[in-house]
């Protein structure tokens, strides 16, 4: 079993970093908080004794050596980057969790036939550069590292620049590395497993997402003196096509899910009707299918409402991933991991998207998940307990060394 | 008649400080920008031999001496702040327009009975510090300024903090000043008078106003994994806010008119379900009942739209001004100077709220209006042509010397 109090303790010290305003953090991806993150996590693998590597999308590859060295290494990690609002757990568990088992591997002195590389993927959150496993995502080759480098942020300011500007980016080819399996710990990030009182999730799928960016143009006027038939009102607009996204989302749930958290307002003043509104429509489902049915009535609608309101759109994907089936081998080391260590476990579907999603396409990939509070994340007050960060990390534990092979 | 040339040629230079980004201005109030506006009109006044006040709220009073000092003065003006995308004249016709009076009554030799007073009113947009028409408001006693002091802009500065910063804070107490009679030239900024062809609006009324600023808290959590029916989304509460405003308007129209054109989301992330929103509702119209009525109908409205989503709510009014009849002797004043220069005319209700509106509550007082392109303003795209702004301004300067007394 890993060592459950130097876990915590890891966590509440990363947790320094970037603090919120209401106990959680802002450590958001590129930030100088993001930089000073990366320099602990770095202390920390290189007093374990790991060798650190980084590609150009500054993501952090901290290897223990296998006794074989020529053989593919087993991955593990997550992301140290949070969102602008997030918790302690989004993405540190897996990293600092990853940290453990090679940590537990040296107390124990254990050495694999498998290289580990502990991982820290780049922008995982997407909040403040779209899209989500941005580095990740460049890594598995479905997107593209030039032109996610001009990606910027409500600043204006792109993602390589920043990249650089923190001292994060590395000289490494992304995707040239070759992987053996790679396992992600994270947070359940939903009600299931608490509800349920089970220790563990064994992800067997991810819901697949599409991020649509919506920009709708219609003329700034005065809120006083501007007759009502003479209005083109892009903030009336948006609150429609809101409406609109919960209505489809209702319509599939459970199989899907719909929001739009992301607004902006032009010129947002409040005696001015909104000239411009830019936000991103959020969905998902585990059902390709659905996920394309609800794009689909979602374009639909907009033009229906925007013709109403003589108003123009723009919409454009600025995410997406397709429904995600993880690797059955990898799925069986963690549930035959969890048995052996006699906790109780469940099949479960990702909510949320992750590293491993994207990972899964070029290798073979699983996750473990252990309860939150209330189901609750991406908020400051984000909970998880000792003991469950602790099963999650035992569990990742054999899952990696069994697949390092001893 | 007016010297046409020399006021557009004012309004043109003046329009040189703080440019937007689109042909108009941003020249928001107690902003650098505001204060290098205020040194250019005294430079300008002080050549035309006016003497300058100053008030605590650092609306601006700029004399010329009556023949009868002792006789309580004519003021005409208006306010030199912007919108964030402002127009060049709305406001700024009105005070050049009074300091075009002057300059021709310079011109002309003519002597006063009463002193002239020309006038700029510190923050009437209320963009950037709810309420609109502060200082004037303040003036005639129907705000408190050690309250407005207080309120803040988006970044947390007070507006009394801000007007002492850019030096514009002056001793005289507010509301001290006897007003023989108050007249305010503005740009129309609806589409009536350009629609029909007339050159000249009489105003007999105003609008009455309400502002409620409302504050939604729901729950921040993440847009994937979290459950439809577990979700607290403050930003679908605003959606159907925005709707129901606009709902309502639209029964009331065209005697009344509603919108939202300022909101703010939290943390406003693609990924997370809003958990806080803020937005300001604008409801207008020239009947007291139906806006009370509006009122009335709009928060039985969100306290049904926060029950079915499980959200809290708090609304509060910071800005209302009931509807304005002006002063019958000012505006026959003002009908009978269109007249007499042959100009065409029309009564006209005021769609916007002016400083006209609070200064006839203590001081006889009536507003000329002239036509805007296409009834646009509160936009960069605000367009007038020089023979509107000089037809407005001769009638301006017909109804203020009648007043004044040769
Ligand atoms: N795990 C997580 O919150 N990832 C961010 C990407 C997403 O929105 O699903
Ligand atoms: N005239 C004008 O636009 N005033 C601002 C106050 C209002 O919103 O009516």
């Amino acid at each position: 079993r890993i060592n459950s109090d130097r876990l915590w303790d890891s966590l509440m010290e990363m947790a320094k970093i970037g603090p919120g305003i209401a106990g959680g953090n802002n450590r958001q991806t590129v930030t100088d908080e993001d930089g000073e993150g990366r320099h602990l996590f770095k202390r920390w693998c290189e007093a374990a004794g790991l060798e650190m590597g980084l590609d150009e999308m500054g993501t952090m590859f901290a290897r223990r050596e296998g006794t074989d060295p020529s053989l593919p290494p087993v991955y593990v990690g997550s992301h140290l980057d949070t969102q602008p609002t997030g918790g302690k757990y989004d993405g540190v568990l897996g990293v600092l969790g990853g940290l453990e088992v090679v940590r537990s591997l040296n107390d124990l002195g254990i050495k694999t036939k498998h290289p580990i590389v502990v991982t820290n993927w780049t922008n995982e959150e997407g909040s403040r550069f779209a899209p989500a496993m941005m580095a990740s995502g460049v890594f598995a080759g479905v997107l593209e590292q030039a032109d996610v480098y001009e990606h910027t942020d409500k600043q204006g300011k792109k993602f390589g620049e920043e990249l650089e500007r923190i001292g994060w980016k590395g000289t490494e080819k992304v995707g040239d590395r070759k992987i053996h399996a790679f396992f992600e710990l994270h947070i359940e990030q939903g009600p299931i497993l608490e509800d349920e009182d089970i220790d563990i999730g064994v992800v067997t799928h991810g819901q697949g997402l599409k991020w649509l960016q919506v920009t709708l143009t219609g003329k700034e006027a005065h809120t006083g003196s501007t007759p009502m038939p003479k209005r083109r009102n892009a903030g009336l607009g948006m609150a429609r096509v809101i409406e609109l996204v919960h209505e489809i989302a209702m319509d599939y749930q459970p199989d899907a899910v719909g929001a739009v958290g992301h607004m902006e307002v032009f010129p947002n003043s409040r005696n001015i009707i909104a000239g411009r509104t830019v936000f991103t429509i959020d969905i998902r489902s585990p059902e390709k299918e659905v996920l394309d049915a609800m794009d689909g009535r979602i374009r639909e609608g907009i033009d229906t409402i925007c013709d109403a309101l003589d108003i123009q759109y723009k919409v454009e994907q600025v995410g997406a991933f397709d429904p995600v089936t993880f690797d059955a081998g990898c799925v069986k080391a963690i549930r035959d991991a969890a048995d052996r260590l006699g906790y109780t476990h469940r099949n479960i579907v990702s909510g949320a998207g992750h590293d491993a999603c994207w990972i899964n396409r070029v290798a073979p990939t699983a996750m473990v998940m252990c309860p939150c509070v209330d189901g609750l994340s991406h908020n400051e007050a984000e909970e998880i307990t000792k003991e469950w960060a602790s099963a999650g990390a035992d569990v990742l534990f054999h899952a990696v060394v069994e697949t390092a092979v001893i």
